[in-house]
């Protein structure tokens, strides 16, 4: 007997994360029933009692967790954690919560990297200008270029995505602040790292990675106030989630000539046509890119069926990343729409 | 008694590339005599002879060579070593001839690994495109994005640059395959690099770098033959010298859509109005802006003041790259302009 | 109002684990009620019930944690999870069950990486023979001397253990094997590092760390059949638990000289005075001392205290290693006397 | 025609130095012309002017190296640079000097370790202590104990084996302090490295590696002085030359239980039967074997004809270590008799 196996990975589809032989291993494994077109309501009533395993984060309250006798695991595949669920009951059932969120965490990263040596060096307008037969030679063209090797890097925010941006970033060898108000100082130092405060992370570094989550704490942490402290000169670069910022702050600071930033989000997405990022000297622009990459994608599938293959033989998850009790009730993500 | 050192780095001028307190410091141990605007015949026939130590590289015959009885060493800061010298004389009266080209080495390689990121993800064009108002978002403007964690990376030629590049590039873990005819197999083996031919670094690379000096050897060694051999959408990055590649043929391997590339150095600089590498699809232009960086410049005058200092006090110098017997002879690089 | 503490650290004391200023702290932050030498039934009928925290490993049935009304973690500060605790009761409770086994990863480690090296140079036997007058110099004293450069590491388990030994190894950048059944190949892979199975991993090592945690499965899995598997002339470190390995076929492998091996652990300790490992050829003794440094006990400290201060702040616990609901169930771990 | 290449690798042997794979290659190259047994003088007057190659480090003085019209390189395979050899001869005629030195760095770097690590962690006594039958375990056995993960370790001369000790040690991640006064600091530090005086590395670390090579500067630079600024309980590690330490100082400091020390090297080998070294506490022996293992015996084989073959086709040598004018005058090394 196959344990059975809930699939409904809204709104993406089982195609986009599951390549063909990881598919076909899946339903090797498991009793797979696709929810597909299907209404939820329906869907969940007539399936949940009987599912050992849910891929999928629909809304899910005390009641469809107490119906749900048989399930031993909710693998969100969007990559946030919705408040949707009853996520305490899961817990007390001992239910896992996972999310496949790490598979962004290294293009994202790779993205930082190469949104910060374009803002270092100029890659996009000195490309331009070679384009437009406008282009300066060596030390004229450079004027505002400068080295990442031995700089300060200094992060707001230091989970997942920071750990991959810090292992990306190791070949220019930066010496590393951290603000985390979640992690232990001891934990950090253990890691060959400083914890610092927020005023002092910013106010001493070259280059910021701004990837906090968003709670009720840190929305909009980081206003006029907080840019004030940075060094002219330094670079920003906002690659977790918009509304950790003042966004509007953040592009008088850049207007004014005192910060360079790099954004991959937005306050709203689509940004509206008018939006004035759009025109913002020093301000290097990504359209919500990052992270939603075809292999990305596919490694949520084979994360997921890692992970699925783990539980069904009793041992732990250990590829997707685990809803923290303590955290989840505090997170203030929004539905990803198909990134 | 202070040593004599005769200062004439053009085309670079002294206050370029020694910061104030190096000036002040070369001043302290060393008799300096400054070329400035002077006729170069005259000042080498008054000031050669007596002096020690000399900083610039101008055409220095046999006859020369003999005069400058006690010369000890050549700094040439330009970069490279011009065919205006009689190497051998020098060799055979142990005078050490250098060049400050390590300098380069690290800005260079960022800007290498910005590039690559640059194609790797389209951040310029999906800047443009935010600034257009026409972005797409997600998986959507991620037709042709790739991560680099773990491809494949072929090296023409490893020297100081192939070094500083490899390093740089470690966040990444490139898995590294290398062609240098001038490097044993067991060197490279002992530093964990596998060589390779060239057929087999181009055939089997996602990322390659062109770092070969230019000999009679190695001009345009890169042809349609070979870039035809590189994977369709794999990448070609062009730091070193540009008359390694058969330019007019790898603007056509990016015009095809099977390579992209990007290249920060020209044929002709500066580079032709109407140059059709200007309008080139899939390739991503730098107009030799790789190593002048203000701190590469004052670099420089680091690196010559350290040696000077351990050559004044007996000793080998090691801030500075040594020219080599063997090779001095086979290169055929052309003088630098200001970069 | 501080939340209560249940301090028992038996069979360790709190000065053991605690150096003056963090047990400052810890009274600073926490209403702490220690267990002494009272008896342990009588305290924990006194106290638990509105105790917050307990730093100890006592028996706890279904009816004790029952009655924990206000509990919201247990940090075991012995380093193994006893079966003496109705875990499952913990975890519906939202319970956290800690243990502070990771301060024991870097000393362990270092021992491994010290054992190696005096096995693959045959440290304590040359030393002996300076001390004893019969030294050989250079390559006659060499004879079973290897470098370990580069060599073939093979891994029997690889938790937090496996992990900090292989860190610790880096310098020697050995080519790794990983056998583990309760990791996926693809979270090894993303790693950097390759799985397969017992056979493999025995068959193609230079160096194989024993590091698997003791369960019905792996109780004495390595046993002559396996010994033979391995390459002649090669080495096993036993660093984890002495029950994994069938010891008396382990001393005649030694014996024979086909291994050498390194074991801190034994099937009985202390070791009985005629046990035959004490006189067994090729076999580097250690007597349990991998893990017990008064630097580790003190780090026991630092990480109860840094995790209960998160705990308290709501936060989750990180700098010990929490009991997983799949595995504690099967852990064979025997009570620690005083390492 | 083969260039002819003369094999003189006293005190080695042909057959201890080249693999028969190796030893083939170099007969198909060149025109190998072996001393054997017979006697030099008449060997070298025979055959030296028409050699091009030199394998060995025999007596060369000027009128020698002026016979040798058409000699392109001495490899010598000892690893030290006799003063027997007219050096500047050589280098004004361009003649590489070149040792296989390097083969030794890492053998030597990895029984560093190991002793290292032997010595923070008792690794023979406590081995000993157990086949005696009067071990103690855990806590009690480890009261001089240590790890040495983020120990201050100070360089006391930093050329290739210093360099190979740190690479070795890596997994340790050191804080690392140098004293060479023949390297400039800003060369350190753009290896990520600080200098510091002799007084400050000793007086600021608990690992001191003294590795410095022995010239009239250097000789018993280290003695009861230098000894008494080492903290106490820090660790000497001796891989170098005996030359450079006072060694009845160094007994003396071992003997008070001031320090902790290792040595490969002695000022007399064989020591003297009744040497008081044999019997010092707290020092660490090994018998000059650090670097002669049949690993790197071989790869001098692999080294040299790598090097020859790269000059016979007309490229600089890269394998192994060249001659500093203005260092080989300095050494002041004995012969090696056969380590």
């Amino acid at each position: 007997m196959k344990p059975r196996l809930l699939l409904d990975p809204s709104p993406r589809t089982p195609a986009e994360i599951f390549a063909a032989p990881v598919l076909a291993r899946l339903h090797e494994r498991f009793d797979v029933v696709a929810r597909g077109e299907r209404e939820a309501e329906g869907f969940y009533a007539e399936h949940l009692s009987a599912a050992s395993f849910l891929v999928g984060q629909p809304a899910l309250d005390s009641a469809r967790i107490r119906d749900a006798k048989a399930l031993r695991a909710i693998i969100n595949v969007e990559g946030n954690f919705l408040p949707n669920m009853d996520y305490d009951a899961c817990f007390a059932r001992g239910i896992h919560v996972l999310s496949i969120s790490p598979v962004f965490a290294q293009p994202v990263a790779e993205l930082a990297l190469g949104l910060a040596l374009a803002l270092a060096r100029d890659i996009p307008a000195a490309h331009r200008d070679v384009v437009d037969g406008v282009e300066r030679y060596g030390l004229d063209g450079n004027a505002a270029s400068r080295t990442l090797h031995g700089c300060r890097m200094g992060f707001v925010g230091f989970g997942d995505l920071g750990r991959a941006i810090l292992r990306t970033f190791a070949g220019l060898s930066p010496r590393v602040l951290v603000h985390d108000p979640w992690l232990s100082a001891g934990l950090l130092a253990r890691e060959g790292l400083r914890s610092a405060s927020l005023e002092r992370v910013l106010a001493t570094s070259d280059v910021v990675h701004v990837v906090a989550s968003v709670t009720d704490a840190s929305k909009a942490m980081l206003g006029a106030e907080q840019f004030a402290l940075m060094p002219s000169g330094s670079m920003l670069l906002l690659l977790g989630r918009a509304e950790v910022v003042d966004f509007d702050a953040l592009l008088s600071a850049c207007a004014s000539g005192r910060l360079r930033a790099a954004t991959d989000v937005f306050p709203e997405e689509p940004l509206p046509a008018d939006h004035p990022a759009r025109g913002t000297p020093n301000l290097l622009l990504s359209s919500h890119r990052a992270g939603a990459l075809r292999s990305a994608l596919f490694e949520i599938g084979e994360r997921t069926l890692a992970d699925l293959e783990l539980m069904a033989d009793g041992l732990p998850p250990q590829n997707c990343k685990r809803a923290e009790r303590e955290l989840v009730g505090r997170l203030r993500s929004k539905p990803v729409t198909r990134s």
